[in-house]
């Protein structure tokens, strides 16, 4: 009788929510993104239903199409899990979702998740804050849409602590250059993370003004800050952890 | 062998992450806060060893003997569970001890927790950015510390997007009237969310210029933003979603 749209976290299926979990063994259907780990997706049972609705590129499912089709299902009473990566109030567009059902009086909940914008960085031992060294953290998208609030760069300069960037790889250039006019130092260390908390994991650290030339690939999470050279452990994944 | 630095997110025992689950489920010793939900506690097996260093009024245990006896434990070769609400590198001070731990070369690893800083507002319904409203979130500590980095608070009010308060009780009033004096707006929305995700909670809606006088209890998180306004869903734990 109830859609839920729940967390899928970065990609480790550790990094579920209890929760979660037991939604997915639970539901009826499973409407889920592209970018969920493949872990994660095997955790639905065979006899459940599961509708991929990932934005590929070339064949985008409309943002609309989504909500409508949750809508539908949610009105045939059906126990529905929409599943997205990380959280679905980071950059999840859950609220989008909500707001539709809420609208058309279909029963929905929100189930928080692991965030990669802060599991990311872990995973690479970079704490996002840090006493003597990092404050704040904003998260911050640097996928350019018409719609959206524009974010004043120069002005976070200015923040102090940790800027960490989702969805920025194509944009990284531009943002790093917009940074550093408004007061940050070239030389601020700078990380990314590539396929966090997967097998495919990749970390590097580089200085700001050497960002636009990086080579990275997306998905990536980019942290700026002195927190950024920081390296506090070594990636193991939980499962590891339990088996050592 | 090793110690964990595990986030037991923000109290509601749906909200733990299976991995987190399962190493208090297999742990030895475990370390906590004052700030952990009951119910997440009554996870903890009666069998295994219970340390609280909650840090509570009038009797602080200081963060360099939580180190140490972090340091102590792992050189015992337990299994310890180091349990942290939220997460341990978003103003858990897990950096801090984890640094400790390499120096001392203690195996230990991080295992993220849902932050309260996003599950609070999403349990009031509030989705931190959204399409429209808020491409960017900063999260910052209201807590002053000497030794802590600086926040400008009046550049954090020009960046646009949602700013999420925590540990902002004490400090509401001194830090709305920077961010006003900033540029943010007086009529700014501004939600209060008390003992987020526990049968405790209490939601409110103010303007930023109200929230100096606005009577609320620590612990407390703060949304100041266009999306505080918002409210997408009603309060429901992940247990009674579930049962329903």
């Amino acid at each position: 009788m109830t859609v839920a749209l729940v967390g899928a976290g970065p990609g480790d299926p550790d990094l579920l929510t209890v929760g979660a979990a037991r939604l997915i063994e639970e539901a009826e259907v499973v409407v889920h993104d592209a970018l969920i780990g493949d872990e994660v997706l095997q955790l639905i049972p065979p006899r459940t239903e599961r509708i991929d609705v990932g934005k590929r590129p070339g064949r985008p499912v409309p943002q609309e199409n989504i909500s409508a089709l949750l809508v539908e299902l949610g009105r045939q009473g059906r126990r529905v899990v929409r599943l997205k990566g990380g959280d679905p109030f980071l950059f999840g567009r859950g609220g989008e979702e909500a707001l539709a059902l809420q609208k058309a009086g279909v029963d929905f909940r929100i189930v928080p998740g692991i965030t990669s914008s802060i599991a990311a960085p872990a995973a690479a031992g970079i704490p996002v804050t840090h006493r003597g060294a990092s404050a704040a953290v904003t998260i911050v998208t640097g996928h350019r849409q018409r719609t959206e609030e524009p974010v004043n760069w120069r002005a976070l300069a200015s923040v102090g602590g940790t800027i960490v960037l989702l969805m920025g790889v194509a944009n990284r250039g531009e943002i790093a250059e917009e940074l550093i006019t408004g007061g940050l130092a070239s030389s601020t260390p700078t990380a990314t993370i590539e396929s966090a908390t997967t097998p495919n994991e990749v970390v590097n650290r580089w200085r700001l003004d050497e960002l636009a030339a990086a080579p990275i690939c997306a998905p990536a999470v980019i942290v700026i800050g002195p927190v950024a050279a920081l390296s506090v452990c070594d990636v193991l994944s939980v499962s590891e952890l339990a088996a050592s």
